[in-house]
């Protein structure tokens, strides 16, 4: 099986100390996803390689899929499962998903396709046209507020949690929380990404989306992807211990989401949707 | 033209202070770049979008295509321009590559099987040999050599080059140095691959590939990715400020390459190739 951390042999250089010391050192892992998609009968082309953080493997399929506009629901996964074809060592990299019958086929090139449309050019504005194409939820009638001071504690409270990040310094967190601030799930990864799609994928598979009612924690900044994966599944609340982009504020803003960053200590910026935070 | 940085409202929360403040603040920015790549004669499909922080485009996207394996040298490349097409506000966002005529076009799908091969199973080992099959360059016999004193003052000068950093708090950077420390030149993206490979990008444009004798320092952590963009444009050193991964290590373990991570003050880890450091 993965592990999500794994040691390495290195040479510690302190010039302010004695000579270069051999040691161990204990470094995030590393491994590529493959995530094949497709219906009971036919083929399961693969759809896409991720660099992932061994570890909950089917939670990152099934919450890419779903920030990625793919499925929707529970409902539309017959089985997902690590592959176990001949190559069994590595059987843990491959998920193979078998979509429900109604479910049409990924397009070719999901991924690449996603932020822009033919019809009105490249540029943020369409991308932020084609997530509300695609998007279910009506995050902007979110009613939840969120106490500030609440909001303040939770960088502390997602560190606290994260296991991997105190032997490695090496991972990005994303925590999913309730408006009263109690931490729902967490998951760690080498990309931010898959830490957000491994939270959301263990939430669709619990029936829990929409997550309406949350606020998702990211440990590092907030781009206009995590955004778009926070608006997919229905959370209306996303905050980032660093800065945002501009286009995850114009998507977070075009949605009716409240986007936080820079969430340090007892401050905090609201780059959007400031009347769900209550001071 | 494109900005790296708008502004945007936000308001201001501190806990310990008065009550909230309506204010500006400088935003990193974020648009979509389609690159398309194709002959003279035929059709230039859209090989990728990424997300980036505007400016230095061309850079960017024959970065990309160095490092992804398209291209090996600017003499595979006949034009690279922005685009301008119907939709001219946006044109900045569209790069279109010509191919020279004996460059085989890109295989559908470059990004996404570039870390995986069918016959060997989708593993880590399977990854670097992937990229060992692309690579030209024989980093292993590079054979420069650079003092630890050197290496640790970069991160400072890299951090004193980043201009619209200290306006946004939010960008990556990737800085390309000598091995006495001379700064080459240094790049700021949202996304730290663009960043390396708008670096990448502007040294094969300028005719200085292979980089062999440099060292590229990045911003934050080193993954499989950044370590494969500079084994692909021959880079024998790179150092992080941050954390590497357990398949960055082992990558530049294969490749003959020297990784240095946590650089900080007056220490580093060297996780491979420590022989290129003098202390």
């Amino acid at each position: 099986m993965g592990r999500a951390s794994d040691r390495r042999q290195v040479t510690r250089i302190d010039l302010g100390g004695p000579g270069p010391v051999r040691r161990q050192d204990t470094l995030a892992a590393e491994e590529p996803l493959e995530i094949r998609v497709g219906h009971r009968r036919g083929p399961r082309p693969p759809l896409a390689v991720t660099m992932r953080t061994p570890g909950d493997e089917l939670d990152l399929a099934l919450g890419f899929l779903l920030t990625e506009g793919v499925v929707t629901g529970p409902g539309d996964v017959l089985t997902a499962q690590l592959c176990d074809g001949a190559d069994t060592a590595n059987s843990y990299n491959v998920v193979d998903v078998v979509l429900a019958d109604h479910v049409p086929p990924p397009a070719a090139g999901t991924e690449r396709n996603f932020y822009t449309t033919s019809s009105c050019g490249v540029c943020g504005k369409a991308s932020i046209d084609a997530i509300r194409t695609r998007s279910p939820h009506d995050v902007a009638a979110d009613p939840v507020t969120v106490d500030a001071h609440v909001l303040s504690a939770l960088p502390d409270r997602l560190r606290a949690a994260q296991r991997t990040f105190e032997r490695t310094g090496g991972l990005h967190a994303a925590g999913l929380f309730t408006a009263a601030g109690e931490l729902v799930a967490i998951r760690e990864d080498v990309g931010r990404h898959n830490a957000v799609d491994k939270v959301i994928g263990a939430q669709l598979q619990a029936g829990r989306l929409p997550l309406a009612g949350h606020v998702l924690l990211v440990s590092g900044r907030a781009s206009f992807e995590l955004t778009q994966k926070a608006w997919m599944a229905g959370i209306s609340v996303l905050a980032a211990v660093s800065a945002p982009s501009t286009l995850a504020v114009d998507l977070a803003a075009e949605a009716g989401m409240t986007l936080v960053g820079f969430l340090r200590g007892q401050t905090m910026n609201v780059y959007a949707g400031p009347q769900r935070i209550t001071a």
